[in-house]
């Protein structure tokens, strides 16, 4: 195994966007910017009641693995997808955005997973996920030599709902740290947070040098309404804590030190994968070797492009965009 | 079967869309601006080689009837996808698009046919579609009452290309004619006239009573590099024929005349489906009564709707843009 800069591990998912009311959300009872777990069944009724799709690669990870090689990273990715169309679909793209990605498909069980994302008229996207062949990532797919070969495996928080995800992501700490390599995770969605408090917070104790989390999450975590109170216990429990506050921008935290970044500019279409071109953009300078201010401003220039277009995969030329010499 | 205004027949499609360069194309042979017909073996090559993709539902005729329904014209879609995922994405949006669908799937058979389509910096976009469950459709697949009860049959000139269908395509014509119904057909492609002119000359001659065809299709019909000298034949061997020209507009001829209508303004990102929403944004006018010339506006309003994001499937509210009422 060659050298990497960044693996990421995550639930494999297609995306299913489509244009929706609020009125849609309601009548669902969905909560406004969330992710929920959906079943089959569900997943059929949704789909049913949605207006024209547009299909895409996504999955937390997958997406932040993506943006972070258009930045010019060496990345891995490992996560469950099955053998079927979507799952060749999700293997294409991933690759062709110049991924490696060793996992091997689930032969003969559930479908690829893929998640239902409702997008408003405010650019806020509302996730619903029928995760299918993902829940049977488990240690078995751990790739020891890419994790091995990482400065940075990037673990995705979605990944504590599948109860054999959940042990993987223990055994992948443990391989990149008997590499010497650092460990970072996302927590990726506060109702996450809310269902797996205890284990993500031993997890980010103990186990993570690197975390992102925007406001909702930190505060989910540390139980409070008050962000500096949740970024102080940050501060203390982890080396490394990246912050998200959407337009207000980000904090990037130390042991000693605090980098406050400002948002980049833009126009918001949908919001789907902003936080993960974020940690994309930040890992890809961090491991590059950037300072901690510019590694923010890589994650607020490809914040700032997921959020500018419909979808979670970057469209603009991003090493243009943060002007890196190719 | 309540009254249709439009009924769509032709190859049911799911798209794959992916930046490229001039240079892929080159490398692939591939004739830029046309559709050329593949096998898995080239499917499977061409995809390996394309970068990250975007699915959604295409096929020409089933765009068009997305597109009037988005006019709000009553429109109804024959065309044969698989029992697979991609099959049941295609039955999705063209019902969430507000389209009668009901041709039954293809079971145990090739999978539904994708389209891969490479869209370089200039907004072109070249094709090459495997047609997979598209080809087993045939007369068995007509639904008489559905055509009977449509005040335009549509036909995609692609369906001359596999076998069974163009017998499907006569059937019809037959059907709707004695019912008192017109036939419209599109030419859908220069190359696919050059596989298939007498056949097609023939029946644009004796079964078709509404014509659509840009530049380059009528030309190659009618064997000429003279559009003036194409369209003379074309008005006097069609009843009703809006032929295209891109940015310089189209001219819709009957018997007794011709209108000129000039182009929409707009900024061109990606031409795919421009033609299907033409051809759309005509029927769904003429069906309800309108005049030609506004028939030929509603047309460029809808083509340039398309013309601006990337896909062929409406995206704005077409209502709102040609000014109808609801």
């Amino acid at each position: 195994m060659t050298s990497l800069d960044i693996l990421g591990i995550g639930n494999a998912i297609v995306d299913v966007l489509a244009r929706s009311e609020d009125a849609f959300l309601a009548r669902h009872g969905m909560a406004k910017g969330g992710m929920a777990l959906i079943g089959p069944d569900d997943a059929e009724r949704i789909y049913g009641d949605m207006g024209p799709g547009v299909e895409s690669s996504g999955g937390s990870a997958a997406n932040t693995c993506a943006v972070a090689a258009a930045l010019g990273a060496k990345v891995g990715y490992l996560g469950k997808v099955a053998d079927d169309a979507l799952g060749e679909v999700f293997r294409h793209d991933i690759t062709a955005a110049g991924v490696t990605f060793p996992t091997a498909p689930l032969a003969g069980g559930a479908p690829t997973a893929r998640c239902l994302i409702l997008v408003t008229p405010d650019g806020q996207r509302t996730m619903n996920t029928f995760l299918g062949a993902c829940v049977t990532f488990g240690e078995a797919d751990l790739d020891h030599d890419a994790i091995a070969a990482a400065q940075v495996t990037y673990l995705e928080g979605y990944l504590f709902d599948p109860p054999a995800a959940q042990a993987a992501f223990r055994g992948a700490a443990r391989i990149a740290h008997a590499a010497g390599r650092r460990v970072a995770i996302t927590l990726s969605d506060p109702f996450c947070v809310e269902r797996h408090r205890d284990a993500f917070r031993a997890f980010v104790r103990d186990e993570a040098d690197i975390l992102f989390a925007n406001e909702a999450e930190i505060c989910a975590l540390y139980q409070t309404d008050n962000f500096d109170a949740a970024a102080t216990i940050a501060q203390s429990e982890v080396g490394l804590a990246a912050l998200t506050r959407s337009e207000k921008g980000s904090l990037i935290l130390t042991s000693g030190a605090a980098h406050a970044v400002a948002a980049e500019p833009t126009t918001v279409v949908d919001t789907t994968g902003a936080g993960d071109a974020y940690a994309a953009g930040f890992l890809a300078a961090l491991t590059a070797g950037r300072e901690l201010a510019e590694c923010g401003r890589w994650a607020s220039v490809a914040a700032a492009e997921a959020i500018s277009h419909f979808g979670a995969r970057p469209q603009a030329d991003l090493m243009a965009l943060v002007g890196k010499a190719r």
